[in-house]
């Protein structure tokens, strides 16, 4: 697929309209209408039909849109109609946490590789993977061509791994480490943070 | 303050700005611009400028925004220039993360309560408090006035505990479990969901 450039918020929106096309799935319904679909996402169904219309014609006025239809071209277009590897660095409690994590299957994603520093977690099992020392992250990432990666490490160690990562063929970054990272071009970051999410909330308090 | 209606969309970046002014402070910066301040947050400079001129005359053109100024603006605008004590739901991999994770106080949270239904968990610390039983939730919550949760149960128990919660002041709360819930009128929730952001950046990939 040729890609016209699509300004980076509407992307980020497309993964809560495909949860939300999932969670109406499983509650059998066949259609949904824009206004439907803004109701389960909190946004307006204008908007929602001015970001689906980037993309094609994936609805019809007055029918609404096929739930089956409009999840497998979402699929399609954010590029997880495939399973993704992803390598997790840091074996803590998040770590741990997404290792075990049965959802991220369904989703588009497959843990394959763990790594920490500690000696009392080197070794140990961690939901499918076994942690492997931090020292072997480059050669084990570029030997299962990996290019998902979670850090989930202290944040005065953040920037490090980032480092050893941007020696690797690893292109998304998810930062749980609640500091900025520097990476090189052409690599996204995205941050799980959820102070942010809570003042987010705390401003209608 | 008398609030006008401002766009959601709007006060989800705000805390985006306020995390990369306090980096900016930890690196002895006093002053900074609309275009740093979009490097630092992938944001035009253009719509940083918009989105806090909703708020007031924060900035000067031609010398910028200082920096300690603008974060005490946004602390107030976001109701964190004070502690909200926050009851974790989920003594698990996460919440026990949480409860030990020492951001938060800074920026505006402090775990006061934490709940679990497993005997095993009862009673025990994690972080500063103690696990109660999930059972005395709701007196718990009431007689400590908490406003703000955290659920970190398993999918299948999200929705019973936000039911629960209900019954409770609660007004903000934060998901980790994979699934959406339904909360009374007046009670904002965000989700903290790593499949989503990971689908966010396979687009570029």
């Amino acid at each position: 697929m040729t890609k016209k450039k699509i300004p980076d918020i509407i992307i980020g929106r497309l993964p809560l309209y495909l949860r939300a096309l999932e969670r109406m799935a499983t509650e059998d319904t066949i259609v949904t209408s824009s206004k439907e679909l803004g109701e389960w996402v909190g946004i307006s169904a204008a908007q929602i039909r001015k970001d689906i219309s980037q993309f094609g014609e994936f609805g019809k006025q007055g029918t609404g849109y096929n739930i089956e239809f409009l999840s497998k071209k979402l699929r399609e277009i954010m590029n997880i109609d495939r399973v993704w590897d992803v390598a997790i660095i840091g074996a803590g409690d998040i770590g741990k946490g997404l290792a075990r994590y049965q959802g991220f299957l369904d989703r588009g994603f497959r843990v394959r590789l763990a790594f920490d520093n500690s000696p009392d977690k080197i070794g140990t099992k961690i939901g499918d993977v076994v942690v492997e020392d931090i020292a072997n992250m480059v050669k084990s990432i570029n030997e299962a061509k990996v290019k998902v990666a979670i850090i989930a490490v202290p944040a005065e160690n953040a920037q490090s791994v980032a480092d050893e990562l941007a020696k690797t063929g690893v292109k998304a970054i998810l930062n749980y480490a609640t500091i900025c990272i520097g990476v090189p071009e052409g690599v996204k970051v995205q941050y799980i943070d959820p102070a942010t999410h809570l003042q987010w909330m705390t401003y209608y308090l």
